[in-house]
């Protein structure tokens, strides 16, 4: 890999839609997963409930790989899910895991799109294989769909209460079973999931984002909590019976979210332009003379237009972004790049050249990637590099839907802000303070999971993961 | 569709090898697959087994479409079983159905691939979801692997025994789990399955050509009612504790096997030489004086070898089959039809003019093909037709594993010999006898299931299915 | 390679439509070239003619790998002409080789497909390069095309007739320009190509099976020399003015055509059955007692029948071809090879084993293959192998069209009888002599080429190919 | 279409390297092509040259669609060229118009990659076809060729001072043949071409970014007119004997080019940036009181960016693109797009809502994407928004290479500023003035065309195609 893949990363994406036409269900869950395709890039899916009826189409690769006939203008049906995957456990060549995630009843087929991690799903696995249950796909996914199936006589909002009270970690679930549309979302919040009306119906989305691709506005998020039951065209609300303090987590403003989107009543980009202003606060007292402000595109660009307002230096760009390197790019080699090798981000020089240049990045991971960007600004003539991150530094893993590496791969986690700025070859560095965070988030006092800056996790976490 | 399909078709073919190398099982169950395609063209797929760690590719489409790379030969594990598969239930573009299917059970994974059919797995499937199973495939397979995990704790052996009392119907498989390969056969012995010893290890087959494929020698049939055990060389053998009288299908004689399989010890070309031969014997009464026997290729050559050794007439071709048409072929539409657009099948009109003919075919279904061939050779100068059938007439669905019309769709369910003899055109039509047939099999009182003639089921099929 | 691709191969077929209706020529001609895969596996084009109009698809590949989907039924048009070309000279991957050529020309755009191999191309490419031609392809054809469109203007007869004069070698084409369907064969009549009509319109083809593939009538081959112009119904006939004894190619009737086709009035599986009535009279005089005669699959099979019957001894099947073996295929590895893995062909034990064997093949080229066969034979129990081949030593390489190894390949170019008897492992050996050959073609005397056999060319050769 | 495809589009990017190792170039060439994409999307090729022996690949797609195997990491050779390509001329499904052609003349293989357009190629092409010569594809480039070929015997570089006098019109080439590669300019220079140097050898790219791709530093631009040799290390001039004054395209530095191009020693984005600015200086008279500066993505971030900096207003983002929509994208029905469904903008509701917003774009050609993505800003709550277009009014069609509509459909060429305010219901609308154009590029008085938006072509254009 030669840049930027060095990334905290989401999981999945869902999307369903109740319309009152048979026409489009299918076709706006796709539209759909095109706005929510930054959450997931390896697999995808559709199903769409005619009746009942359920079709399904999933594939390796990205939406626009997986359905590109006309095939989606021909599936009837006023109910439709969607999911996007990014990461896939077990075979990797295997379409298995891909999601939404159909299954048999003896009460009817349910079809479910999960995005969020269990923590107990090795246990509730086990208990599930004890009584005798095989698992086909390696997925959480799978068990969810069991312990439904096992409470499903009593109704499906009965038993997804039930199985929210059984299941923990983050989870955020689109259904579809008989004639209705649902969507869950974990008691902590953890994983966002929003509810919109469009013209002919109602939409559920991971992020707004995906709402505004059908034209349907935002009518709230779905609560922490929370299961929403859509059928013809009514709404009705159920709560899991489990109280915690929300944990709502707090990387989707930082990093995952497209910054259009509006999560749990937070502006995506405002809060990162927000967390950049405060950043370039935390300069205020320090003698940065810098004449630009970059961002890392496109993650750091919202950040540092918020670090320019602030701090009175004007935004620029000083990096160049390939929109077309994808999944089947040939790596160059390590002597290559050696040798300038560069394709994924070229400096943009004119805006390099003999400058003091602060540069925002969302976060550092393992820091090789913030190392190659600086040493690229060096070679095309920088004179000072401040790296500022408009998020504290991450020293713990996710357990709730996050690809994260493993503790100790985390540079934060076994170096000082001052290694860290060595290593990377920045003049400076600095984070955004814990106390600053706070402040960029609007509601934060609505709760927030900040457990990948802080290892104080909302619920317990598997005891072997967490070593130092 | 144009000619031939009108087919009884067989369900699936399963391979399975145990060796002494890691370098060579998958690619060898891949060359198995090859010479047991015949057995099923819609899906196909490997699962390799390396110490317990299962590998899975598997894919719509023939052997040829789904494993083009190398990837085959960089698979390492001393265990690979696999699967080819004719027809799909459910979702005709998913995968899911695909086998063989991998399973996670409480005690390690299991991997099975299986031909034929359960006639009583709605109920089985009922009880395990009353249970709280859910299904994520449409298959049989899925119902097996269930039960399989219920009793796995007891060892393998001992789940396949108790399994082989609950389930009923039709079955040929083969497994890996931990160290072990499996094969499975019902004890009516309805689908074949055959074990094979090749320079490093063993080898199991649905049919003994997959065993020549690889330079495997055939040992012995699996017995109806057996459990076959390949650990690490050693070859053990159980018996499933029911009692019942073989039944082993005879269609896989007459029709379904490759010519060149021993199936059960009959050499199968031979006992369709000896059919026709046989067949030729019930014509010696009449006053037939054709000038050559053809066979309908490829499946009523061998029996018109016999029918022409029987009769003393020469045997001739008088059908080209095109070898291309596949499943991408576009078929003619009936208008094209009647102008005479035909791909798949074309008269040697050399040796059709003005000759008085016999043409052999292994069974009628509905008639449709008969009859356009019929005419054909009429158009190409035929000037008798006496058309001969190397099996008595089908009257009666299959329920165990075999792809068959529904009984009305039957034509010898409903029309007299004469009647089909006007319909398809010819000048004569004789089917082979009961009592030739059974003479054709060398070991007959061995044990064969005649129902498709008889309507004599080995065991209770579903009632409503029966109907006349 | 394991098998059989130890043959001399055939290097292009051709199709073309003139039809009164709009939306069938492209059709008509995708089922022509159905009907002519064999004569071309690498890959093929068609090009449709609406009013001038030329509308292209080629690709590598068999005709059902190119032409999946809905569009050839889209394309209007009444004329259309197709290919399929067996070898890729230059570059492998590079579809520019593919045919039909279309031609953009003073006077308008031209289609043509071409079915042979000049020999003086060389000299006229350097020709027209020292004119400034510049030359895109690899293929003999686009030289063709440049001789055409500099003697277009006299309009597309007067232009052929000119080329026919120019031009050296082996060549049947199919033209499209204007409004007109052009087929054009060379006048040594060494490629075949004949006219045939169907409901609406006229077709022309390599071979008449090609014909019967749409339900066309064969009216007459097209003559050697005789360039046959279709335009609205109409079917004009032209000369190439130049005199020379027609020297039509016997490998044709030998090996290459579907064996129901009629080619220049001869009946292709009966000569045949003829040649191989013929051979087993060669042997009357030996002492063979053979149990059963064999043909090699599929290619003998013709022969074998009519060495059967000319010998009285029962014709059987001895070896079964596996059909699904395409360009995809993994092929085992000599090691394999040497451990019995065997796929594309699998011995019928029942039949062979005990037996005194006659093995019939059209020909034999490296002796490899046929050395194999026998060894697989003996593997299975042959007691005896008689291999007898229904055509005379091929000791010369072709230039007109046929894909034959250098001469120094062949094996009865460097071996005596004995030699190669000995070298492949049978008992004995015969091949048909030449007088039988010419016996086994009813017309014999309308001009054959045999320079395969004989060295003797009906034209100059290149010197330098012809070393001894 | 939805949104954005409203633009002038590029035809054509070129690359080319000359190494002294055998193992990188096609990678290299593969690298830059990347780098170039922007300059055409639908078709790739890449040729390598190994002593003379030349190896082609090309496809229709992505550089990413059509290089996904390992196959350009086998490829030797010093030598190598590759193309990215816009438009296809004639048949849409045949690879034939893909580049760089290979052609095979008297004196050796050519393959030429070509950027731009003739205006006399039809008069050429048909005094070549009076000729005798007959033409395989659509493209300028097959005449560029043919000339070539004729002139060759006089050596490369005095073919090419030849066809440089004959050839009228817009070209940027590279080309290899022999040991050299090539690069030509056109003597107005009308679209780029620039040398670069790398680690072991010369590169030609069409653009710097190009060069940046494979660690290549920059030497300088070709010159108009100029024929750059490269031979093993050795770089030679020559010159085409034409008279012009140089017209170089400016469309190149409005949009085409990557912002972090450097052309003919422009810094793209420090242009864009300049106009941005110049066009704030032209608001500073009027009363437009603003709270943000947007730039359409991405064109018009560039400028924007400049505008905000000129008018001292905050630089914001309003729009977000989404980077996965491409070619397979299934389009939204007017109907749809009416309820709004949106995939390929999004605006930022955030940043939109209760704004007075200018809005930077880097020119407006039919009108219709613009005026969407106002009414988008409406209904995400803009107050004002006021259109600036960093360009004057493009009101005339290109010959040289460019894709652009003809004239009448130009909104610029039929509506006055006030009425495209209005048919876009912008609150005001400016164009960037003629003068302020010219100021915003550095080296303006080294000779550009600004036709597009004067009228005033720096040759003959085609009488006919320059209608009102």
């Amino acid at each position: 890999m030669e840049f930027e893949k060095d990334k905290f990363e989401d999981e999945c994406g869902v999307m369903g839609i109740s319309s009152a036409r048979t026409d489009i269900a299918a076709l706006y869950v796709y539209f759909g997963l095109y706005a929510l395709q930054h959450r997931g890039q390896e697999s995808c899916g559709i199903v769409s409930n005619n009746g009942g009826e359920l079709t399904q189409k999933r594939g390796m690769g990205l939406v626009g790989d997986i359905f590109t006939t006309t095939e989606l203008k021909e599936i009837e049906g006023n109910l439709a899910i969607g999911h996007v995957r990014y990461s896939t456990f077990g075979d990797k060549d295997d379409v298995k895991n891909a999601q939404p995630l159909t299954v048999n009843t003896k009460d009817g087929k349910i079809a479910l799109g999960h995005n969020g991690n269990l923590i107990n799903a090795d246990a509730l696995r086990d208990m599930l294989q004890d009584d005798g249950v095989v698992f086909i796909t390696d997925s959480d996914t799978e068990v969810i769909a069991n312990l439904i199936a096992r409470n499903y006589k009593q109704g499906i909002v009965e038993a997804l209460k039930r199985v929210g009270q059984i299941i923990k970690g983050a989870y955020a679930m689109v259904l579809t079973a008989g004639d209705k549309l649902i969507g869950v979302r974990d008691p902590y919040g953890l994983r966002p999931l929003c509810l919109g009306k469009c013209s002919s119906g109602y939409v559920l989305a991971s992020e707004s984002c995906g709402l505004d691709a059908v034209g349907a506005k935002l009518v709230r998020d779905v609560e922490p909590g929370e299961i929403i039951v859509i059928e013809k065209g009514d709404v009705q609300s159920y709560k899991i019976d489990v109280k915690v303090h929300p944990s709502r987590c707090i990387f989707e403003l930082v990093y995952f979210a497209r910054p259009d989107s509006v999560i749990d009543t937070v502006e995506v980009h405002d809060s990162r332009r927000q967390s950049g202003k405060l950043l370039a606060g935390q300069d205020k007292s320090k003698d940065i003379k810098a004449d630009v402000v970059f961002g890392v595109p496109d993650s750091g660009n919202s950040a540092a237009m918020g670090y320019a307002e602030g701090a009175g230096i004007p935004y620029g760009v000083g990096l160049i972004k390939n929109r077309y390197v994808g999944r089947t790019f040939i790596q160059p080699t390590q002597e290559m790049r050696e040798e300038g090798v560069r394709i994924k981000l070229n400096a943009l020089k004119s805006n390099v050249e003999g400058k003091s240049i602060v540069l925002v990045d969302d976060s550092i991971v393992r820091g090789t990637t913030s190392k190659r960007i600086v040493d690229m600004l060096r070679e095309a003539g920088a004179k000072e590099i401040h790296f500022r991150v408009s998020s504290p530094p991450t020293s713990y893993s996710c357990f709730f839907g996050i690809d994260t590496p493993s503790r100790k791969k985390l540079i934060s986690s076994y170096m000082s802000m001052d290694e860290i700025c060595e290593y990377i070859g920045a003049d400076s560095l600095d984070y955004l303070t814990m106390d600053n965070l706070k402040k960029s988030v609007k509601n934060y006092n609505d709760g927030y999971c900040m457990a990948c800056f802080t290892g104080d996790y909302p619920m317990e976490v598997p005891a072997n993961n967490n070593e130092e």
